[in-house]
């Protein structure tokens, strides 16, 4: 062993002791003949004090940031403690010292605030992960791997590995594959989840499966998207989603609770898909904060009960608002008092292209129980006042209108919604709130094709009500303007997101696990009996040796890392992230490969 | 929830309690009026009683074998008990029930001694994971990994995830690669181990890193070999080869502890690769047993000390072993007495074309103190008793001799022995015995190529006292004859592997941390600057910015696993294995793809 004690390690108890400490070098600060050198390694920062007598040797062979020293000596009381530092009360008069390695000047400081950009922290990688604020990343991420795991162990969950050279099912996402080289013409895909491998084991009769796993999605890259990420797989049978619900709000409680030291005492609360699309114009809600989404229009038939008709702001003759198919207010509480500049910018804000609104109307609720409006010149301060109420406005209160198509300015409102919360500081990182989005329709329509996609997977199972309207009805679509008028369109699934402060951090489902309903939902998706069989012929063999039901969930392990981090982005949360493009900058990878390699797998290049 | 217990729980003490099961019909027995089932689930069997009330449903919907059943009734006394069932003592008074869902007949039965084919079982794995067998290598699995996580963690270990889509680079064994689609001509390479990110994550200064990661090789596949497999991969800075040593020791005598109950208190035997050769015929030797190795005529130069000289077989005119170049001879003991019908069907076994001998030679060492040869014709009593006493022989043995060229004759007599230990009884399946083999050649000779390869890997750092041999000489290789007489054929690497019970269940090294040496290493395997640039630049790059001392292991998962299950083949210790060409029978995988998905990769296939 280089040490006797690591550098984060050493107290005033210790004072006296002779110790032998290595890591790098932070800093070297002279003062005359006397030489100050913070040593750093993964567990912390330990001052070294070199006296005159180590001067020769230091003049031999000068120390300089970023070096692996190992030095012995005495620890001894620090005049100058600081308070800052856990070893800060002591130093270590250094006796003899080796440099273990020397170091190039780096191509950007090793701090907190460095002077790196992102392209030459990426290409630097190895020494990007030295900054403390990564490690204290990758320390979380291990942590909440840690309590994962504690977590479904003792509730008897099993982790099996499933294969990465699976079979290439081209839906939803792109496949990476890889060619055989030994089944030449032919290829594996690597997995993009294991799905069907943790239903086959719930089959198989492994009640309780999960994996922390990487997976594979070869799509054109968004911010924040990679083409391999992490997730935390989990599987159950004989369950029913109730019991899904309650087992992974524990172990999300529980990595809380072992990560964060939070107490999530809380019953997680729920939503359908429906009103989560109502009440904040997302299916992925921050509850952090209210400012819920008032529907001033359009007709939302709730269990039986209208919502709203429109008969607040009908029959005024403001054709912004009788020619709009959607007209959304929301109340933000308490900025009754913002001034003219102030509710300009916000109207530019929501007319800027990525919110693609035209303008923006306002009430605002005085104190005094009287109203100012944009809109005053239509609208009565009785129907102002209606209008409040419905919206749940209080006095002092401003309430903004959105107006246009439904799709856009249900996105606007929840934009903007999202918007006012950050401003206001009602999003705040150290505040976590759990939701369960519940019922989302089992469909969706794809526009370019004509046919319905699976929303969440093709293994998804229609709520037990609505599988007869699965079955007694076609899946073909006579009029694409009316598809909203299809059965298929009202069909709701077992399935259920998990959303922590706005993210969806995991979703899943209660599976299918007859093959007539199976083969049911491949038809409906468009795909071909013999199509199935090429693609699910194993699974649809599976379900009939006795498949018991199942469900299960899917966590994105990246993301939910970064957000306990109070982080956005999850690249800061992975050890060797790829950039925009897929490209590894510190490997140069992907990379050209050789004649050889290609002739080996049976593969040419398409002349580029 | 479909159930209120598994069918593994219910004892004598809850009888008169209600419950819910639900499992697989296992058997259904019928005795006049009544039936008897066997519910299995992954927890074990329960008997359920059904009486003659249910007999109108049991004929209405007729139960079968691996159908899916819930029941639920009364725990009763049986009084019939099954003393090797845990939940022999009681049974189900069913009051109802209800099919989950049917199953066709198996193809094969779901029990230990299946009536199931290899291939058969392959193809419906999922079925085959069913058996009892199975279910407990997938949990022994299961324990060895949580072992390996809990003591690796209480060590101060991380847990961190290295990237999948790399760069390939074509060393030793073969990459499987990825065509990108965004980067077009270009291909990513799925990692043969994380060996060059750990040694990264050393400089990023995270000490203690582990992994259980799933590795790819592209080989023609042996059997059992899988093209993709699970190490424990872990790397360790700031130590030397004495540290790694007693830590990863003190990993597998706590999988040892945790998973199979074993105090393991004995100090791990440490065996230097020469000895190895010399003593047991092969670098991974299974030490349950004795029958060292005894060489009668080659110079063995131990030390300064001369082993053997020939002195003992020479001069005495016996043309087989003066002209053999080795002559190697082991003590069976108390084989005395094997008739010469055992002699001579072992004699026959060594001289199977596996083996290649042309022949045996043995002399026995009777109780009396007299000895018999099929080669005293040469040799006289003296001569023998000499031959006895250098091979260890006490009266009552046996010994064996085998000559010819060196390296056949050594693996020769190392097969007999291994058979020999098997045939008598002496590689117990319980018992368990670990060994480091230590100081193994830094490099070996690829004939082909006429030049030296990495034994280890190119990361590997030779002993210290031999780094200046490897500095001061040039790799070339004069005269392939005389590869034997270069410098770089007597270089010794800071390399280990763990044995167990004759298999290496690990490797390791401590590595190179210097850029200079690095480099002289890649120029050593043949590698131009330009070409170890390309390929590890990132890895030279990083040694630049202070490189830690540093050093690592990796164990092979699947095959630790098999050892401690007392299996041979690792294939059934993975849950969806691969078969011996790289395909999975159940997917069908690998298959072809889209011409569409070829177009977006910019390949085409090579014209068959």
């Amino acid at each position: 062993m280089f040490r006797s004690h690591t550098c984060g390690e050493l107290r005033l108890d210790n004072a006296g002791t002779e110790v032998t400490l290595a890591g790098w070098v932070q800093t070297v600060r002279k003062f005359g003949a006397i030489t100050f050198v913070d040593l750093r390694d993964r567990y912390g920062i330990t001052q070294l004090y070199f006296n005159e007598d180590l001067n020769p040797q230091l003049d031999a062979e000068p120390l300089g940031r970023e070096f692996v020293l190992q030095a012995t000596g005495k620890v001894i009381e620090r005049s100058n403690k600081n308070p800052n530092l856990p070893t800060g009360e002591i130093e270590i008069l250094v006796q003899s010292f080796t440099i273990l390695n020397k170091s190039a000047v780096p191509p950007f400081s090793i701090q907190d605030d460095t002077d790196g950009g992102d392209d030459v922290r990426m290409k630097y990688r190895y020494l990007d992960l030295r900054r403390n604020v990564i490690k204290k990343n990758l320390e979380l991420r291990y942590a909440v791997n840690r309590a994962t795991r504690d977590y479904l162990h003792g509730q008897g969950f099993m982790d099996i590995e499933t294969p990465f050279l699976i079979k290439s099912t081209p839906e939803g996402a792109r496949d990476f594959v890889v060619p055989s080289r030994m089944n030449e013409g032919q290829f594996y895909a690597l997995p993009q989840s294991p799905q069907t491998f943790k239903q086959l084991l719930m089959v198989s009769g492994y009640d309780r499966y999960y994996q922390i796993v990487k997976c594979f999605r070869d799509e054109d890259l968004r911010a924040d998207r990679q083409p391999e990420f992490t997730q935390i797989d989990c599987e159950m049978a004989f369950v029913e989603q109730e019991d899904i619900l309650v087992m992974f709000e524990g172990l999300i409680k529980s990595i809380f609770k072992q990560v964060k030291g939070i107490d999530y005492a809380d019953a997680v609360e729920r939503i359908t898909w429906e009103d989560a699309m109502w009440h904040y114009g997302n299916d992925k809600p921050d509850i952090r904060f209210g400012m819920k989404v008032a529907n001033l229009k359009s007709a939302f038939n709730k269990g039986g009960e209208i919502v709203a008709t429109g008969e607040l702001i009908n029959g005024a003759d403001f054709k912004v608002f009788d020619e709009a198919e959607t007209v959304l207010a929301i109340a933000v509480p308490g900025a009754a008092e913002w001034s003219r500049k102030q509710t300009d910018e916000l109207t530019e804000w929501v007319k800027r292209p990525q919110i693609g609104m035209k303008g923006l109307a306002f009430i605002k609720c005085n104190a005094d129980g009287t109203y100012k409006s944009s809109i005053d010149k239509f609208y009565s301060e009785e129907k102002l006042a209606a209008i409040a109420q419905f919206a749940n406005a209080k006095a002092g209160d401003l309430i903004l209108i959105l107006a246009g198509a439904e799709e856009r300015t249900r996105k606007a409102i929840s934009d903007l919604r999202l918007e006012l919360g950050e401003r206001m500081g009602l999003r705040k990182k150290d505040e976590f709130r759990l939701l369960w989005v519940m019922d989302f329709p089992l469909f969706e329509y794809a526009e370019e094709e004509n046919r319905w996609v699976a929303r969440h997977h093709p293994f998804t199972s229609p709520k037990p009500d609505h599988i007869q309207t699965m079955i007694m009805n076609d899946p073909f679509i006579m009029s694409a303007v009316d598809y909203l008028k299809h059965p298929y369109a009202t069909i709701k699934a077992n399935a259920y997101d998990m959303v922590l402060n706005g993210n969806e951090i995991g979703g899943g489902s209660i599976r299918i696990y007859q093959r007539e309903l199976q083969e049911k939902m491949f038809a409906a998706l468009g795909m071909t009996e013999e199509e199935a069989l090429h693609k699910f012929g194993f699974l649809l063999g599976a379900f009939e040796y006795g498949a018991p039901p199942h469900g299960g969930i899917a966590f994105g392990f990246d993301r939910l890392c970064a957000i306990l981090g109070g982080s956005e982005s999850i690249r800061d949360f992975i050890a060797f992230p790829k950039n925009n493009s897929g490209r590894d900058v510190m490997l140069d990878a992907p990379a050209t490969i050789d004649e050889k390699q290609l002739k080996e797998l049976s593969i040419r290049l398409s002349e580029l």
